[in-house]
């Protein structure tokens, strides 16, 4: 059976470290890219990594979809904010059996895949990882890396791990990437927004990073009142995150170096933020299980106020 | 019978334009001063006004209650950030029979005063003005002026309309203000609160004038919300807010020119924020009704946080 290939949707600071260690470790992998496509076609991916650096001088680069060969896996790992390019592109790179793995922050990234491409299967994936795009094709890998991965079901139902799962969890591993597979990948997505909720969207509002929130007693009892919400939001999604889950992610964040959220760094960079998969979706999904998260909603309004105004004023 | 005699606790935009004009007008002022006292003594107090400039070369300025003379009224003029200073200086400057006026924003002024002086009748104001303290002894009166005054009771009930307060009125008349006198003080606190918490507030943690924040659609949804958490929470408090105010506050905040609110002016400025009267008291007030205000107390958070940054910085 000849190595499963995959397509890179995406090749910035996650696709391009990925895709990167799934090509050096023997899958085809197909790169597609925007503005660093022709450095990237003449002079490969560097990845320096605090796992060892290396040098790919060669690597399938496509700046459009029309000419790249389907693939096994389409792996999406362009920021939640490229999303409405998922009908477009999406199918345009899958075998007629290939699967779809969607690397993402937030909600609803799965369910608008699915929608993009009827009949193929589609994973998700949460990845924990520090890395940067620091220039074109060139990708710095500060820390962490590993990748808990999961089945879709349109009807958020828990669903056992297929065996094409089970294949791509083996092709990260054999890559280096350490995986984690999950029956229950609504569950994985909810516990991660309890970090992500606050610490992204307080640390655009405050201009703020996490010790500065955590040390703060007012924003403390925010941050506390926020993973609170979603903690309900999970619950009424029919999905129960322990009781002891939020304690632990206030001393993993004590105990982390300050940290500059992905949220922040997109804002300070007039990027688009992630607003809508990390607040609007759950912020929703909630609403529709008949639970109102005013907290949430309260930063909701606030982020989707200053990404407003950072569009007007960029 | 002479004429009721004033002291005036903190000379500033409010103090300094409301004592000058009843000085004028014939009442002896006494003006308590900070930083600008020496200049005041020397060259007394300017007001630039839309109804007219005026400037009264001297004053009966004081750097020291224990200097002043006990006044029939005392009117307390200085930010609400300033009231623990009244148990020491507040009882100083009163007659036996002496009461107060407390012209500020937000809840609990009034109870503080009340406090500070035992067996003292108290009374409230709520100002329409747009006034500045341009320099030393110097005010600048844009625009409004208008008082609306009540007397506070301690058990929150609406009272009658004393014969001193009408006097108190008839005074501010006279020195060309004009006044409305209420039965029901803290319904009027509560109204002016539907406006102040969102726009205040916001502004500050959007930086954002009033424009910008009512024509953003998102901004506009967290504003609406907000008011209608501070009609929750009169309801609470045993005030029914009209069930068209919210939006003939809206209507006028479209049609004023933009406008920098005061706390986002304090913010700007390095100086204290009436975070607690504007936003605590009255999420306190409603908790202790038993109504949660969470767009509020999630806004209370953050203020409190910038304003913890604020003082740390500064």
């Amino acid at each position: 059976m000849p190595p499963t290939s995959y397509a890179i949707l995406g090749t910035g600071a996650l696709g391009g470290f990925y895709g990167a260690r799934l090509e050096r470790a023997g899958n085809p992998v197909h790169f597609l890219l925007r503005s660093d496509y022709e450095h990237v076609r003449r002079h490969g991916l560097r990845v320096e990594s605090k796992d060892g650096d290396f040098h790919l001088p060669r690597v399938r680069a496509f700046r459009d979809v029309a000419d790249m060969p389907p693939c096994d896996v389409a792996v999406v790992t362009w920021k939640a904010t490229q999303n409405h390019l998922l009908p477009a592109l999406l199918p345009q790179v899958l075998k007629p059996d290939g699967v779809v793995l969607v690397l993402q922050n937030g909600l609803g990234g799965e369910a608008a895949a699915a929608r993009a491409t009827p009949g193929h299967r589609v994973f998700g994936g949460l990845c924990f990882i520090c890395s940067n795009r620091v220039g074109p094709g060139h990708i710095r890998h500060l820390d962490y890396g590993s990748v808990r991965m999961g089945e879709f079901a349109a009807d958020g139902r828990p669903v056992g791990i297929a065996d094409t799962l089970r294949g791509i969890g083996a092709d990260f591993q054999r890559a280096g990437i350490d995986v984690g597979l999950m029956e229950d990948l609504p569950l994985a997505r909810w516990e991660k927004l309890v970090w992500n909720i606050p610490f992204n969207g307080l640390s655009v509002v405050l201009d703020a990073d996490t010790s500065a929130l955590i040390a703060d007693p007012d924003a403390l009892a925010l941050v506390e009142g926020l993973m609170a919400e979603v903690v309900r939001g999970a619950a009424a999604c029919g999905r129960t995150i322990p009781a002891d889950f939020i304690g632990r992610m206030l001393k993993m964040t004590r105990e982390m170096t300050p940290y500059r959220a992905s949220m922040k760094i997109d804002y300070d960079e007039k990027r688009p933020m992630e607003v809508e998969a990390i607040h609007g979706a759950p912020l929703r999904a909630a609403a529709a299980a008949g639970v109102d998260l005013p907290l949430l909603r309260a930063l909701y309004y606030q982020l989707k106020f200053l990404g407003s105004r950072m569009g007007a004023a960029s």
